[in-house]
């Protein structure tokens, strides 16, 4: 076992051998989870707290269902109806869950940072469910299993993310996951939606498609993130799609066994054709989604170990 | 055991023999949910999902109760806050959740047939809560299930169904139950609340309530769906309570001993009179409430039988 | 055991021994709740249902972990989203739940005594938490177990209520429970916050803060409810903070041991200096929200005691 972490906060905090055990124990929960009976009582007695400062149906829905799974009292906090309007502030919010005694935090907050900001505040595990454009590592992870799944390994693979990179921490936490594990990344997207400095990663850049997606083992869309693009540039969806929408020839330019990734909730027809969406035989988009609660079972239960392991030591040294 | 359905989408698909069935197992859970411990483990490390695109205070509060008490992992999905915003599709918002292997999923959604569309795009077995205008099984089981327990027998009953039946699910799924039963189905409502060609379905139409309620059993009063009569004609609610509303003089011309029904909620004054429906004598609507924790607590049971049978006899044929 | 109340729905209803059994059993489960696994099977198999007519982060979250930590089925009801909007009345809302058998149900509400009338129609256990003006028993019980905590008795303590008197329901909790426990309470606040005729509560009245905190043993300040002052006099900020707002100077006229309380949320800066609300010597605002999961739960074990014991003494009579 080597997991020492005892936050989620990002994948930059995590190492090589920490990212294969947290994979490997999600291998068994995705079997776990295919079983009629899919109940555990690994974190029976512990207490689960989804913070979510902005709506998503799947990750929200993803950590629920993986600690009701694992037997954690799961509870949802609903923080845009909550005392945050009353002028209180992320801090107090949090020092004020912190004091009913949770086990695990779950926490998404539109500010990079913030996540990281309130872990140094409370004493139990915080999972970083996306902060802003700065890390989303569950999603990077579940990713990481679906392309080890799919391509019986996890090293030396050329992966394309590709499309609006600025706004989003999946990109981010994927680039650094996946540079970790030693695969070669590319960069594909319009120069107003591309940062500068990105080659500082470690990765290649790309304006157009077809070059980039020369050769490549895994196509990994992301979605045109239009409510973060305020007073910015916005492309015109079918200009998107005529120059970066994934489509069969586009498609044709990357490996003939590459398969199609996408972090979902998908704009078809923008991002990405319908017909690739649906195509068993290439997408692994449903199956990410599969991988995202056998993640997020394993990084729960791994954190609690992680602490129940620190707490017995200290029980022994004193 | 005669129950073959492995879905609960309508009443249309139910056989006589799987209502009868059906309503035996509720009677069961009637009896344990009046116990002071309520709680089985039938559903225990299943997976329960509802997904309300309408909301809806009882049918979803009933579904999450039924849930619980068998043991499930009830997860309750808020679909106004959900990706649908962010502009996925109705069958990708389903792909993705059936992705994470529920076994149970409850949905009620404001457009005719999404529920049977969504269905076909599952491997879980679908509960239908309510489709538009189509049907609504749970709330015509329930019905059933009371006044099969007022009445002693669940055929040979006249049944008169009084209000607004053009916007009312709740009356399409009851003509369809209590004919398959072989009552005697009288629907009563304005010409303006009263689709055409409604004897199609074996049953006669009143305009006048007096009239309609001559010596029935059963007296069903639908709530006045203003939310739905968008543009179209809207009576006044005094003018509606005089023609249409049940008051004492209206229920004397039924038989002295029938009971009376209404699906909630109530507009009292409008479709009732206040001291009636609280009459313990005559009006069953507490009953009915009541009667929909048990019912779905028995469909939940039966469906996940039906899937399980069909498991095993696969795994025995290969 | 002397607990005999079947609802919880004012500190006026409760006797002095009562309270004192209620602290007693919450001390256990402050202990229970710092343990690592902090389950128990003391609600196993009842239904607790939460219906929050207003909003709250801290009292409804407080509720759900305490019923799930016993091990209760629980259920929160978005009662803005319900059939309140489709016309039903509050009573036709609790007669719908209360027929679905639950076990315990915790209600807020904007108007005063609407949870008592509520109570009177249902069959189960009924919680206050929160109704309008009037009481919030679970907040001052919370407080009083702080209280005896840090100053290790609960009378012939001199405790301070200082700002927003009149839109209060936790200082009219407070000083009935305060004054059951026979202690001396203080009430400080500006004219226009402060109702006429406090005194017959036996309570001294204090306009200026100084001469109010003299000597006192608990400084608890309230939340300035700038939500409930429509149309009335709203003070600025800048000049309640100077006026009333907790600083160390003000704070120097109490007792040099004297420990500050705040319900929250806390607005920094308008009712208490952040430094001092965060000033783990003097400050137990954070220990409350602690104690209120504690007490939460002894409440809900109580009340349910007290039923079972009553069913069982009639079976045993008839």
């Amino acid at each position: 076992m080597t997991f020492r972490a005892k936050h989620l906060l990002g994948i930059e905090h995590l190492a090589p051998d920490e990212i294969t055990t947290l994979l490997d124990l999600a291998d068994q929960y995705v079997d776990l989870n295919r079983r009629d009976v899919k109940h555990s009582d690994t974190l029976a007695g512990l207490t689960q707290i989804n913070m979510f400062f902005e709506n998503s149906t799947r990750t929200q829905a993803s950590f629920e269902i993986a600690g009701k799974r694992l037997g954690a009292d799961v509870m949802n906090m609903a923080m845009q109806a909550s005392s945050v309007k009353k002028g209180e502030t992320l801090i107090d919010t949090a020092l004020t869950l912190n004091a009913m005694h949770p086990d695990l935090l779950v926490v998404r907050h539109p500010h990079s940072g913030a996540v990281d900001l309130l872990a140094q505040k409370v004493n139990c595990a915080v999972l970083n469910a996306g902060d802003g454009r700065h890390e989303h590592p569950t999603q990077a992870l579940l990713d990481a299993l679906t392309i080890r799944r799919a391509k019986e390994r996890l090293h030396r693979l050329s992966i394309a993310i590709c499309g609006d990179i600025a706004h989003s921490r999946v990109a981010r936490s994927n680039i650094l996951l996946l540079g970790k594990m030693e695969n070669r990344v590319r960069l594909i997207g319009p120069p107003t939606l591309m940062p500068s400095g990105m080659e500082e990663f470690g990765v290649e850049v790309f304006e157009d498609m077809r070059e980039g997606l020369k050769d490549v083992d895994v196509v990994m869309m992301l979605r045109l993130q239009k409510e973060r693009m305020d007073g910015g540039f916005i492309p015109s969806e079918r200009e998107y799609y005529h120059r970066y929408g994934l489509d069969p020839e586009k498609l044709s330019h990357a490996k003939s066994d590459a398969i199609i990734m996408h972090p979902g909730p998908m704009n078809r027809g923008v991002e990405i054709d319908g017909v690739l969406a649906d195509d068993i035989n290439r997408s692994v988009i449903q199956e990410q989604v599969e991988m995202g609660v056998a993640v997020r079972m394993a990084a729960m239960e791994l954190l609690v170990r992680t602490r129940r392991e620190a707490a017995q030591e200290q029980g022994v040294m004193v």
